[in-house]
């Protein structure tokens, strides 16, 4: 089974824009609600399009299926049967061999940044950067799927930490 | 945009059973509870497995989107993801240059024997074989992605006519 290994943090300071490789803008929507055994998503990146599925747990190791799809295909399911959408800036950062996706999100969910590496084992060691904050890999409210369907300036002040 | 043009139907005697042309095994599974604007179908057909999106519309003419995938993570996932499962028996029959799907299900939802007809205009005419019952299409509780999470037999009585 393909697994999906991934440690998510919020990010505390504009330093991390001075190490950016590159940007990509990404546009996903979500075909299935929350309560489900897996999140179903339709994600532009660019001029890719993919299809997601993820299991639904809670934790850094998620059980991971992605497909390429026709970008037209996709725009079409974003626009007609995702009932949660979301866009975004991916950042890529590469710090001592290991690639940082810094996500800054736009719109709904503006203001918004969230750093995730990707390891080959739970327990891989890695460096922290100085911008990286509390993380948020068990906290299920900063899944994308969540923050699509329950945008982050709709949260009460307190929980916008 | 891909759209199925589709009518459903009961079958209503086993005359069917002598003008069939080939079967195939089918299992089947959903990715997405009910009420979302799509359901997502991972399904086994034979040695081959396909990921289907289908508007959740009720009616003949649906927007839908096939993918072909590996049939191992088909399995993974019919067996760790999907919050409804069926298994049926689908045999093909042409009559008068149009095929007839005849899924007759089996486990859960055993006896129940439904036909389809994919047409290319709603109005379109065709044939209609002796042992067609009444039509289904409208009918919600008899779509697949229903039926794998309320199974057929588990309806009261004066449902399953």
């Amino acid at each position: 089974m393909a697994m999906e290994i991934e440690r998510k943090f919020r990010v505390v300071s504009d330093a991390w824009r001075a190490q950016v490789n590159r940007s990509l803008a990404m546009r996903q929507g979500y075909l299935a609600g929350e309560g489900g055994k897996a999140s179903v998503r339709v994600r532009l990146e660019g001029e890719d399009a993919k299809l997601n599925i993820k299991a639904a747990v809670v934790g850094a190791a998620r059980a991971e299926y992605e497909y390429d799809i026709p970008a037209a295909q996709a725009r079409e399911m974003l626009d007609n049967l995702c009932i949660g959408r979301l866009e975004k800036t991916r950042h890529y950062i590469e710090i001592d061999g290991l690639t940082w996706e810094v996500d800054e999100f736009i719109n709904d969910n503006a203001g918004l940044v969230v750093a995730e590496i990707e390891l080959d084992s739970i327990d891989q060691p890695f460096e922290r950067p100085a911008w990286l904050g509390r993380e948020l890999t068990e906290d299920r409210r900063y899944y994308n799927h969540h923050l699509a369907l329950h945008p982050w300036r709709t949260w009460p002040d307190e929980d916008r930490h």
